[in-house]
């Protein structure tokens, strides 16, 4: 952790906003408080512990002055009607589910900044053009049944058919999905949504690293997962001579060291990719056996997909080459799933630096490293998503932790973006 | 596998040898049918069907003309009385546990070398000066206790008293020798063997590969194992950028090449070493997620001990310059176990390169990377030890396997040199 200049988040003082950090503190504290018991914080999809969140977060809703649905797909949607319903919504929000042994933040800050911003409104009698929904997404993180992004795949109309049939031992995502009120045979597709905010933890260090108080995401990166396969030979440790050997270990331990090199090669410049070896299988993993096979497991995320072409053209020549040198076979790369990169909508990027600049906020353009509700988001409707700092970069673990006026900056910017855009979008159509 | 000369192991014509190989091949399958049911070959120790195998043995020692016994250690000893009861003996075999699903011939073929021995003597009316012993040592496998080596270890008086206690969830080992026929609390340590040899499968592939019939083995190799534990950190592997990480693989990755390189240049030389990093365990082994820490253990094999000493010299300063390289934290080489070398007898050695000669035994001189009983009794007496070719170097593994011709040559020359011990003991004092 280096130095940071203090960062003050919220100066009302000096913004003027009507974002009240106290009651993102105390909306913060009163999800948080809904966890599985002895397991903090945990509140998985389709829980019971999930259900009442669910509750508390409609009736939140409620107060913040919106009406209250579970659409077709499962997801929790408040909305404040708009003076002019010809012109659709702006939608607000993120996911209140959480991993195991997950934090207080992740999602959470999302859904709490739509509460705030729909509060913030009222309290300024600000009345929109566009109807304001605030979306709390079903089942963002990897759900019980395996897969993510289970609402907003639904809303996007992107959720595979063959997913309802998933199960989890005790029933089925069809099931599950009508438990939480939503109706698996319906279209939850919309198409009157106007744009999409998400404000989210960064997961990362570097809004902490650099003393800034807002990333405003300019791709969620693309994510492809490789697996490569080092097929050696199982010789007794002992009595087979070094230079007789096929030892699956040592190439593939140059096949991490290469991919990690690549990786660092493609990060160096001004957009982000990140390569890691994440899985790395060994067997037989006995002591006194020369390792026969191992298998890795590479996840590669890039900002722009001409990064990504580029990591699978030059780890397919490492690996041919360590392989040849070796004389140890180890399988053509193997890409088991590729997603592209998702930019943000350039419009609302433009709108977010605006914003910024209104609330003070020390801002840069960044990208996300991680996976949001957003990328599919960004299939039906313009749509962006801004970062705030959180501590160490940490996040997925109970030390998860980003500061109440931090959060509320990053409402303040949301606040400022949307009525901004509640113009805006009638100028650009 | 490479081409070989074809070897016409024992060739009665050349050698007029009285060993049969077709007598050998039948033990050999008749200790094969005495294996656990649909799981050949596996006889471990102390389990019933090893106690059936002893059986047959005992029947086959006193068939030879030995008179049969267990000693306090659990080893099963056939012996044939010499002419001078003041010379002690000359003893021969090996053990006729196996792995679980291991093979026909480690181990076995020594004590089945033996048996046909006593038989060629007794076929050619010899009669010699010492007593013959043939010995089954009892659990030089590691066994269901856990630990190797019991009888050998027994009879040299170093099996460690605390290995009585150690318990296989059903009775403890102690428990277990009394059940073969030991005695636990009575000493086994033998003054009046005034030689050692043992017949055993190289369990390597040099004597294969270099069209030999017979390795002289000059030394047991010492066996050091050597654990590193690399403790990065735990980062996200979307957003965490790769200049910010500790990544505990690839800074295992260079550690396991390192431990190869190491091994590579002491093994160039004209003396056996071999390093393998056999354990290679990764966490939290997430695709996701930054590697955290790699457990490394590796299994050092040394034919001298200064080439040990160079190794275990070299590791620490190579994983002290990798992790300063890397900045990813590793602690020091933690050697958890080191034996040192065990030299074949120089007298045997001789005895043995001549009695290869006479039987017409293309041989070499070669160091043993695995472990046998040989080395417990060298501590107690002259003690060497031959191999015979086996098939692609491999061993514990149902594929194992060597000829029978093979094993009568290695049967000839024991016979030879045991004939010419008889007289040279008496020489040598």
């Amino acid at each position: 952790m280096i130095d940071r200049k203090p960062s003050p988040g919220l100066d009302p003082a000096r913004t003027n906003s009507a974002i009240r950090a106290e009651r993102i503190g105390a909306d913060i504290d009163a999800l948080a408080a809904l966890t599985e018991a002895g397991r903090p914080w945990t509140r998985r999809a389709f829980t019971p512990i999930f259900l009442e969140g669910r509750k508390w977060l409609e009736q939140a809703m409620r107060d913040a002055g919106a009406e209250t649905r579970i659409d077709a797909a499962g997801n929790l949607i408040g909305k404040i009607a708009g003076k002019r319903p010809d012109l659709g919504s702006i939608m607000v929000g993120s996911h209140s589910d959480t991993v195991p042994d997950g934090g207080r933040f992740d999602g959470i800050a999302g859904i709490v900044a739509g509460l705030e911003l729909a509060r913030a409104l009222r309290d300024q009698g600000i009345e929109l053009d566009h109807a304001l929904e605030i979306v709390d997404f079903l089942a963002e993180e990897v759900s019980i049944f395996g897969v993510s992004c289970i609402g907003s795949r639904g809303m996007s109309a992107t959720r595979p058919a063959e997913w309802l049939a998933r199960h989890n031992g005790e029933l089925t995502l069809e099931e599950a999905i009508s438990t939480v009120g939503g109706n698996p045979h319906e279209s939850a597709r919309r198409d009157d949504i106007s744009a999409f905010l998400e404000l989210h933890i960064e997961q990362g260090p570097v809004l902490q690293d650099q003393a800034l108080d807002i990333g405003v995401v300019t791709a969620i990166a693309g994510i492809t997962r490789i697996e490569i396969v080092v097929q050696g030979r199982e010789d007794h440790a002992g009595t087979t001579p070094m230079q007789s050997r096929k030892d699956a270990l040592t190439t593939a331990a140059r096949i991490a060291i290469s991919v990690e090199a690549l990786g660092r090669a493609l990060a160096g410049g001004a957009h982000h990719f990140a390569a890691t070896v994440g899985e790395f299988e060994m067997t037989p993993n006995a002591a006194n056996v020369v390792p026969a096979h191992v298998r890795l497991l590479i996840d590669a995320r890039a900002e722009r997909r001409a990064d990504m072409d580029h990591f699978i053209d030059g780890l397919e020549r490492a690996v041919a080459e360590i392989s040849a040198a070796t004389g140890v076979p180890a399988g053509p790369p193997h890409i088991l799933s590729d997603n592209h990169p998702t930019p943000g909508d350039p419009d609302l990027l433009d709108v977010l630096d605006a914003a910024c600049d209104t609330a003070g906020a020390r801002h840069r353009r960044m990208a996300s490293g991680a996976g949001h509700d957003t990328a599919w988001m960004a299939r039906i409707t313009k749509a962006a998503m801004i970062f705030v700092p959180c501590l160490d970069g940490r996040s997925h673990t109970p030390d998860e932790f980003a500061t109440n006026q931090d959060i509320a900056l990053g409402a303040s910017v949301l606040l400022d973006a949307v009525v901004a855009l509640d113009r805006k979008l009638q100028e650009i159509g």
